[in-house]
């Protein structure tokens, strides 16, 4: 941003009551992350003249860092409506790693800007950056509420029932999976195994929600594994022989770094392949190593999938509770920052599955930090098993609607009949 | 199928007119395959006592050889109703190759079955099969009607304006391709390349497509590659070398089996992995060549994605026009077998761009089988440029619906504006 304008920018806000909102996003970006910066947004104006400048961070904490911002009273008429729908992370993104030396320039640029409020949208990495400016500012007596709000397709925040972005990615796999399915069973006579490799480094929430189609033992996906629950790849070779023998094909769901009962990735020898800034590691594809290794013991052909980040933001899949949710928590993150509150995380907290129903809460950052929330052991599924009731109970809702039907065969396959949904 | 089953179906047939329809599906499914297949019952029932049995063959052609079928009148009552919205083909699909030996005992089959109509859903190498029976029935003065109703994803068949299954799957990673674009600028930071490897094995339908929803120069995906155009490793990556000093991220389309120059597929050095029953060459992915020699050579994390067969048989992305389209070519087949055509393809033939205006014809079967239509040149992309203007104008159309709109940033990254539609 030019000189002058940051200037101009600061001799409004000696006019205003309550000082700048500054909100970023940060990590990996997901169908609804948009959502909750509208939602942000929207309550910011609701409020009148509570608020001054209402300033979005160019790739969250980083664009603190290099004076990088958006001025988002400026915006055309139907900017906000098309915002509601737009997948990813409008005002960019960072996996940027607060340092030490970091704590005082990033305040002392929120001070210049004249910022009384610090809204960060993210999940574990984001929260620790929040609480660390919340803490660094109650120190040196600058007034400035820094509230976290959720993010993460991976749904591995501690402290709330669930993370806005996880229905919609749910509801993108299980979709994804009803089709893959459909389609092996289709082809299974020439290609009658198919694997699917699903986001959640340590935990298993979305290779769990991809099972969530999966209505009767024959329809797929057959297999699923989760990182709570180490499996060698032997027994999964054991497992594809015997599902295949049972049903003629094969699908299979496993997270990204599902591990052996050794620790290490599946197939990996234990070496990653590059760490990323927070100095989480990345693997090779366990189904790549699965594949090759069914073709070679089994003699079967078999394909795999890899979503990549088209699972994080398909909009067209999106979960409508989700992103309801989303936009709700960001309304509520700017009526925390008003109250004086700070050092917090909005949380969202179930008080029913049936009808479903969460509250808006808060959680203080420091619980929320730099934690991973795994799958408790009721609903971690065993890899033939489906997914257990507990999960179903759990996941069913925050996927905003039931799945579709789909018609297949009738078993003896001289009628054709509807699946029961 | 039951000896005895089969021998009442018979006893069946005895008694209606025009005898059987026997109705298969072929090669890779699709979002609308199963609509192809919903317009032969419907038509097939609405026909009354016109035809007598309506078999769907289990697996296409190899459900003949084997006998294996099932019984389309029996149904319960709202299958229709779903299987309208059912991805892939519920009857079974293959790959096979019908062998000469193989040409006798099919019709001695649909013989035994009474059958006077045989209609079958596939692509060039369906037209083939449809056309070998057409001409032998023929030859030995059996009255068969042999119809072929078209369906590919790829749209490489000739001697029609397009093919159903493309709208939906050029619907789908016009989207995917819209949604890595705006995940890829807002992670620019920390994985600025993004490469999507895309169905197609010889024409580039699908790649240029996929560039549907870039709708300015800085919008992804910024390079899109065909089969048409052959390109080596080198001059790909001076794009995505340009491309980074321009936008500052980039998002690259490939075909799967994407040529260098030379012929050989980019980065295989000239070697299959494998061949399919028809002899289809399998390749390496050349989206995983080019991230490495990206990273490599550009100092820039590239990541690759691959939709494999969601790209195919997506509903969340389907095209409705494409979905009408399918529904109305498989009825029409039954209303030419009604009327005694034989070895006939129907086809969708243009009359109209704007407003969209399709109509049902026929293409001689030789015409069609083991035929495959590229771009022509004028709707080639240059890699760098973007749809063709008269790619547009084909294209748009058949994705059923605009669009969707999403914000970004303006260029001087002081306010937002939603993109233009």
């Amino acid at each position: 941003m030019p000189g002058r304008a940051a200037k101009q920018r600061r001799g409004q806000l000696a006019g205003s009551t309550l000082g700048a909102l500054v909100v970023g996003q940060s990590g990996g970006p997901t169908a609804v992350i948009n959502r909750s910066l509208l939602g942000v947004i929207r309550e910011a104006l609701d409020a009148g003249d509570r608020i001054g400048p209402i300033l979005g961070l160019r790739h969250g904490i980083q664009g603190l860092l290099a004076g990088e911002y958006v001025d988002l009273r400026r915006q055309t008429p139907d900017f906000l409506e098309v915002l509601a729908d737009t997948p990813s992370s409008i005002l960019g993104s960072c996996r940027y790693k607060l340092a030490d030396d970091d704590l005082d320039r990033a305040l002392a640029e929120l001070h210049n800007l004249g910022a009384r409020s610090f809204l960060y949208i993210g999940g574990n990495d984001s929260a620790d950056t929040t609480h660390r400016l919340a803490a660094r500012a109650g120190a040196t007596g600058y007034e400035l509420a820094c509230i976290g709000v959720p993010k993460t397709v991976d749904n591995d925040l501690v402290a709330m029932d669930h993370s806005p972005g996880y229905g919609s990615a749910a509801r993108f796999l299980a979709l994804a999976a009803m089709e893959a399915s459909r389609d092996t069973e289709s082809m299974r006579r020439s290609d009658p195994v198919k694997i699917l490799e699903v986001a959640g480094r340590h935990a298993g929430w979305l290779a769990a929600a991809s099972a969530l189609g999966r209505r009767s033992p024959d329809e797929g996906p057959h297999l699923v594994y989760v990182p709570e629950h180490p499996v060698s790849a032997e027994s999964v070779v054991e497992d594809v022989e015997w599902a295949f023998g049972q049903y003629g094909h094969v699908v299979m769901v496993l997270s990204e770094n599902q591990p052996e009962p050794g620790g290490q990735v599946l197939g990996s020898g234990g070496q990653p392949r590059h760490l990323d800034a927070f100095g989480h590691a990345y693997y090779d594809s366990p189904a790549e190593t699965l594949a090759n290794r069914i073709r070679r013991e089994l003699g079967l052909r078999a394909r795999f999938e890899k979503y990549g980040t088209l699972q994080r933001m398909s909009i067209a899949c999106r979960s409508e509770t989700d992103a309801t949710e989303a936009l709700s928590v960001g309304r509520e993150a700017v009526r925390l920052a008003l109250s004086g509150r700070s050092d917090e995380m909005v949380v969202l907290q179930r008080q029913s599955d049936d009808p479903y129903c969460c509250t808006l809460e808060t959680a203080p950052l420091t619980l929320v930090a730099n934690q991973q929330r795994l799958l408790p052991p009721d609903m971690i599924p065993e890899p033939r098993g489906g997914p257990t009731p507990a999960f179903r109970r759990y996941a069913e809702p925050l996927l905003g609607a039931p799945l579709p039907r789909h018609a297949r065969l009738k078993s003896d396959e001289t009628g054709l009949q509807p699946m029961s949904s």
